[in-house]
């Protein structure tokens, strides 16, 4: 993480914009890796000297060729290497000796192809380590900038000049994304093929991209994160600025965590991710062409000031398409002003429609069109439009195209895209569009999916805007907490005792149930004579988690005689049905008046740390899975609480059908507490408060039952 | 509907073959629209006779003009009317006279502009109707049938012949969708604008359709229908044997009808067209492309055995991606045979993936996508193929087509779709691949929606060849049930008092708790007598609905001193909170025991009659919204078992976490009954059951509170 700091640019500005290029593994031969690279090299317009190293070649392509690096007469920045796997060793010590910055390692052979690669992965890039070099790849189509320009890939073509930086980690993603691009005519300002990021990762590259002032907005297509921290703390300081739009593929990898407990059942590694993308801002494009979509409407349109979408059509069905798009994507149809209803109905033939969707109607020309789209780009309630062209007759497409090109410029805040219905027939406008800066989509659904992710990013840097406190408690009782969990490392247990639960939350400052442990009966009555009548016993095992299935747990005793009993019987349930589980003791708890039952849960990723958990608790967690999540690692106060407004269980919290609202200020706190704990102490593997009850506003919480599960290794992420 | 039976396609056979046709109102002039009919009808290929009526030419675009339809010499069965508005009433009582049998009214000017509109049409129609005609329109863009043929619309272009009907309540959706079909060279069997669907409707077009040899998928854009009723019946029927594929515009319309009750709030209208749509099999698709996309799969794929897609690949981004899409849009990825492996390992590169997704490499060439290919369809673990291709380096992306569609044919029970990235470079592949009957899409998720669709409507056919009860219950007591609603039509009261609606569910054999209403305090205690202690009151007023949130209940009356007591408070309550309200009585319940409290709703949809709705009773009911819907209308047992198990109270109902397992067969039993109630009485507007206390397994049912509305009006749908 020390290497990806605020330095990153021009850290990297060598491998973007080097001096001097070497191509080692340069070849005569077309179709070998090493003629491409060097003819991309040559046809991208770079302005820097290019070696070809081939130790049988004089002269490859009109350049002089080297027989090595060492006999090339000035310093080489960047080495691109495409020589077979055995061969690269020699080549990166050569490349260390000669004082190479940049690596793109091209070859593949390494950690894709199994265990053995994943050796050769880890001298190379101990290789490129000793030598203080820095990599891309390997197994990588290389890298473009089309600003230095260069070209150091075998990519089958240059993208336009523009300002989408992307990266990728597939090099077939790429491949797609650049031949779409051509296509369509959209322009990048860099294009990484990432690999198998031995070194230089995701975070490199986008931390690096913020900081050039080409590219306005990150595409990433991605399989994993390498270091989770590292990446979220990038993307949140980026996306700040910059707006981050991510394919993540392998979300049907969800539920490969489907772990034992409650916890670790609901949260799955695709949630770590959603979670993580949702918290730093970052876009996620569910499909390719949502990918492709947005990548269209940020490198062209403005923020929205809100959500309220304008539409100009000149016929009902695609209107109406048009319409549920808005509101399935989170948007909302603007309501127009009175004045500008009654500037369209002067305006506009009497079937038309003065109302949002605006209909101009069928015969519609680009006069009529530029009239009504004046109008409603005027509307402050509009804040963004979208124009829609069912092909018509007799009238030209590219004039109406001309038309919102043209009073588009006069609003350069509102965004303004268009979807022109009708293939071929439509092209030559959706060109004119495309040209004039608005994007023009071949159905209404993409053009709407297109404005609501302005809208989403929008609402991420409103909301990085306000003030966000840091979650932080001056009051908690580290020692204590650290001594509960060594007393445990020390009986090597991983799963605490309930009195070391208890005291863990109690230094944490979150309300436990009054309790004690009662290791035959008579001390069970004591211990209950001491907390107050009526009590509940429920049986401390580290085999038995689900106490109340086998008759573990007896509530609601309201005597000695009855505590006598229950001890008993419990003790009898527990040999019966678990003859071999160990029991610790009974616990005597006192009996708390009924709350809202909640859950807090906390599992660990192994990307993004611990993922707090908050919902309904009792039975109806596995239910109805009314939870929500959060990463704990850097979490602010309005995170918490929109993680609480977020479930259903906030309704029943706020006094739900005429109940007295419950004490959500100290629920908060309590995830607060609880993300801290986790937070202070890595070593905590899981968490789980089940249920907390919430009692009426003023009462505060109280931990009815806490299970903490450590890592088994001393130490984990 | 009686004009919509079995005797449609001879019905309509005149309309899409007729004889000879008469276009009143043609023109010479370009640009209006009675000449582009006139050149489409010429254009077509249409083998009958065509006369142009106008009575100031002589002749246009070479063929005779008459001055009226009653000089033209030969008997015609379609006129195609595009004279303006004011003329067309004599018009059609022209064509009616001189024994025309189809019209299509092209002219516009009716219920789309509003009332006076409405009028025109009304009277429009009883002129067809008198004259025994049947129409199509007015104010539609007209009709297409590419095997009679005819083109007897104003449409700019001609389909490909093929099978596919389109209708479209959307003159631009028209448009489009003919555009989009040239572009990709997908074909239609028939085009039919529906326009304002006056007379002839979607009902009639689809039946049409399926009786049509030509016709293999029926794909529609609608935003509403005319006779639910008449629509259900029909796509159930057809969609046995043909696919019908609806784009619904209008969906965001949901939450219109949101009503009073709790019932109404959680059923909108948008609701009952996809419970609709759920229930007979229509394939619903959520935006313009998937509707695209799903045409494109059902003329030319085979329906597949199962779920379990195997994927063919030469880069693994794509194929992750296509493995998300597989999982996330429903279906399996298939598990290849040990022998498929084995044979994959022997015949593929060592760095190529054996498993699902067949990762064949960049370097693959048709050899060997033909070798994979060949073991994955061979494989009987596998129900259809995905092949994606990311345009290769060197490879021609035309001879992997060409390979595909030759494999493909081997295996004609299996769908076979592709998705090859790369734009232009690989559009003439894609176009190999479409004319040998492999759709290709241009991103993998695309690919995966079409085999979806598929999948989805074999499991709907797979549905309805399963024998299905229809609900039934012979020992219903409907006189009974017809009093106590005659009972409350006399006092002029559309909610029913509970005594009522008791009696109502007893006389369909619900079990209600037993009770009695008291008007004093002694006859309170004498009900408790006979009912066994203990008991609740509740007050009976029609002005309150929600009694528990003000001290209208009192529950667990032990004594008679405590049924004295409560009588007296819950009077004094209702008195103090609402002043206005008048008390029928106060309810004598006998107590229940508790069970799993459920809720049974009812409310009616305009279109589509009674919507069945069950989930989680009590206060959850709003919370969670664990409910599930389902049109009473002919409703089949298997129906009903599947409302109740697609809810998350089924997970109660089962025996959740150790509880032993409740009812679920009278609860199914009890859903069944309403609905009867609901069909036999049309009149009942709105009935909610909450809760409905279900017990252990044989212990039945219990409905401890019901509601019944009657609709205002003696009779309503």
């Amino acid at each position: 993480m020390a290497q990806s700091n605020a330095s990153a640019r021009s850290e990297l500005q060598g491998l973007f914009a080097p001096r001097a290029v070497a191509v080692i593994g340069a070849s005569r031969q077309e179709g070998k890796i090493g003629h491409s690279i060097l003819k991309n090299m040559l046809g991208s317009g770079y302005r820097g000297t290019i070696y070809p190293i081939n130790p049988r070649e004089e002269a490859i392509l009109g350049l002089r060729a080297y027989p090595s690096l060492s006999k090339v007469p000035e310093p080489v920045d960047l080495a691109v290497i495409a020589v077979p796997a055995a061969a690269v060793a020699g080549v990166v010590e050569e490349c260390g000796l000669v004082g190479v910055r940049y690596l793109v390692v091209i070859t593949a052979g390494y950690k894709e192809v199994g265990h053995e690669g994943l050796v050769r992965e880890k001298e190379l890039l101990a290789a490129v380590r000793r030598h203080g070099m820095r990599m891309l790849g390997p197994n990588c189509l290389g890298l473009m900038d089309t600003h230095t320009p260069i070209n150091a890939s075998f990519a089958a073509g240059f993208p336009l000049k523009g300002e989408i930086a992307f990266l990728s980690q597939s090099g077939a993603v790429c491949a797609a994304i650049l031949d779409w691009s051509l296509q369509v005519g959209l322009g990048f300002s860099k294009f990484v093929s990432l690999g198998n990021k031995a070194d230089l990762t995701e975070v490199d590259f986008i931390r690096n991209a913020a900081l050039d002032a080409y590219s306005k907005v990150i595409l990433c297509y991605i399989e994993d994160v390498v270091d989770g921290e590292a990446f979220l703390e990038t993307v949140r300081e980026v996306g700040t600025k910059t707006p981050v739009v991510i394919l993540k593929a392998g979300s049907s990898q969800a539920g490969a965590r489907a772990a034992s407990s409650h916890t670790g059942a609901l949260a799955g590694s695709d949630l770590a991710y959603e979670v993580a993308f949702d918290q730093a801002g970052v876009l996620r494009a569910r499909t390719m062409e949502e990918l492709f979509d947005l990548a269209m409407a940020f490198t062209t349109q403005p923020l929205p000031a809100g959500d309220r979408v304008g539409i100009v059509t000149n016929s009902g069905g695609p209107g109406i398409i048009a319409t549920d798009a808005v509101e399935a994507r989170g948007l909302r149809m603007a309501e127009l002003g009175r004045e500008t209803v009654e500037a369209l109905r002067k305006g506009l033939p009497p079937t038309a429609s003065f109302y949002n969707p605006v209909d101009v109607i069928g015969d519609a020309d680009d006069k009529r069109y530029d009239f009504a789209l004046s109008h409603v780009l005027a509307d402050p309630g509009v804040d963004s439009v979208l124009c829609l062209l069912t092909r018509p007759a007799g009238i030209d497409p590219v004039l109406v195209a001309r038309a919102i090109v043209a009073r588009r410029r006069e609003y350069p805040d509102k965004p303004v895209v268009a979807a022109f219905l009708g293939g071929e027939n439509v092209a030559e406008a959706a060109r004119e569009l495309a040209a004039g800066g608005v994007p023009c989509f071949s159905f209404p659904e993409r053009a709407v999916t297109a404005l609501s992710g302005l809208a989403r990013y929008r609402r991420f840097r409103e909301r990085d805007d306000t003030a966000t406190r840091p979650v932080a408690f001056p009051d908690v009782d580290r020692e204590t907490a650290a001594e509960a969990i060594a007393s445990a490392r020390r009986d090597r247990r991983v799963v605490l005792l309930s009195d070391e639960c208890a005291a863990l939350m109690r230094a944490y400052g979150v309300p436990v149930v009054p309790s004690g442990l009662a290791r035959g009966p008579e001390e069970a009555v004591a211990l209950a004579d001491g907390l107050g009548y009526p009590v509940a016993l429920k049986v401390v095992s580290p085999q038995i988690l689900h106490k109340t299935d086998f008759g573990g747990v007896r509530l609601g005793l309201e005597s000695r005689k009855d505590v006598m009993r229950a001890f008993f019987e419990i003790v009898e349930n527990t040999q019966r049905y678990l003859p071999h589980a160990a029991i610790h003791g009974i616990e005597v708890q006192k009996m708390m008046a009924p709350g809202i039952e909640l859950i807090v849960g906390v599992s660990r990723d192994i990307h993004f740390g611990p993922l707090l958990m908050f919902g309904l608790g009792g039975i109806y967690v596995n239910l109805f899975r009314d939870v929500s999540f959060r990463l704990a690692r850097g979490i602010v106060w309005s995170e918490l609480e929109a993680m609480v407004a977020q479930t259903r269980a906030y309704a029943l919290l706020k006094g739900y059908r005429g109940r007295r609202p419950a004490d959500v200020d100290a629920v908060i706190d309590t995830l607060g507490r609880v993300a801290t704990l986790v937070n202070d102490f890595p070593e905590i593997a899981e968490l789980d408060v089940n249920p907390l009850f919430a009692y009426e506003r003023g009462e505060g919480v109280c931990a009815l039952d806490v299970k903490i599960t450590l890592s088994e290794n001393a130490r984990q992420k």
